[in-house]
């Protein structure tokens, strides 16, 4: 990762599903907030990384105070998210160069991204503009089509995860446009305003940390690294 | 479940996935091989069950010696399997009546189903002659279509589990008929020979054991439920 290219950590969470009162990306693993553990990784890519982390204006005190009692000193930018997921990326987008960098917009909670597929993102979206990590599922699958169910050939199906990487300049530009409630992602609000997305393999251990499941999974994951 | 009811294990695997040589429904989580969890799921709904288990004929005699091991004395018919799924799902039927009574066939490395959606899969196919249990991606969604991919609403996608709850006689009737290379699952099968499938809400945890990953989430799961 050259030293020009931009992250931006979007961290919007609360701990409604989760079922507690402390937001998802401060959940501790193995002793540690998520959000750090999922911030590392970027680290580990670039030393002088160009982070922004987007959250909750509520929530930016309590960071902080995390960040001294873990020594979690970093040159990051901190920014306020919005309303919606969106507004946060568009905010967390608005301290990035509108260039011909590379930004990877990722969720703050999965912390088990492989550095290996952040550089193949960041290598793809070099040539392709855009660059998204997908897995198939392992499961059959099934569609639903004029309210009933058919099968449907689960290697036509890709499960999106994220950094999504982008030419820096193309995505500031599609942000700048209206909001859509049928955005769910990056990629779909840059194919809404005319680019193309380029898929390239995810790693299946990066899990979102949304519900008590997906701690426990992350939990196991972490001790496993931890033993081995 | 009343007792003329019947459950189908299909346990075909290899441990090639897994990159161990046991086959993986034979590995052990909390000290005893996964398929015992399975089986135990249902002795749980009946404690007169009508299983079938259906094994690769050269792992028969190394369940037997299993079972010898671990105590685990049921009654259940062992029948061997085929050279696909669908014969092996075909040679353990062979041992069911043709009646009104239900089956349920289901994936041997699942140990992780939930006896509540067991339940449910047979309340709803004695109704509806089928029932199968679905969950929604957690991820965003896209569909390859003409070579590109393109976002597909998640909310239309299910990923299929098991257990697939038939009515014997008419899945029988469907399994006597040949095997197509685009069969995925029993549901598939069903449908194919002109009869409709019923989705129901699976469970999340109900993941089939395959890989090294999965089996760490397995191990993850048996601690928390013997801790809780």
């Amino acid at each position: 990762m050259i030293p020009s290219n931009h992250v931006v950590i979007v961290a919007g969470g609360s701990g409604t599903r989760m079922g507690t009162d402390t937001p998802k990306q401060f959940l501790k693993i193995n002793g540690k907030p998520i959000l750090m553990h999922t911030i590392e990784k970027f680290l580990f890519i670039s030393p002088q990384p160009n982070i922004v982390l987007v959250l909750p204006q509520n929530q930016i005190k309590i960071w902080e105070k995390l960040c001294e009692e873990h020594f979690f000193f970093h040159n990051i930018d901190i920014v306020a998210g919005g309303n919606t997921r969106f507004q946060s990326v568009k905010n967390g987008l608005s301290k990035i160069p509108s260039n011909n960098s590379l930004v990877a917009i990722h969720d703050g909670v999965r912390p088990f991204i492989s550095v290996d597929v952040i550089t193949r993102c960041f290598q793809t979206a070099e040539i392709h503009e855009s660059a998204i990590p997908v897995i198939k599922p392992v499961e059959s699958v099934r569609i639903i089509d004029n309210g009933s169910s058919k099968p449907f050939d689960r290697n036509n199906v890709f499960l999106v995860q994220t950094p999504q990487v982008f030419k820096s300049k193309l995505i500031k530009e599609c942000y700048s446009k209206p909001e859509q409630n049928f955005f769910t992602d990056d990629a779909s609000v840059f194919e809404y305003y005319g680019y193309q997305v380029t898929t390239v393999e995810g790693n299946r251990e990066n899990i979102k940390i949304t519900t008590p499941f997906d701690l426990l999974i992350a939990n196991a994951l972490i001790n496993k690294k931890q033993n081995s």
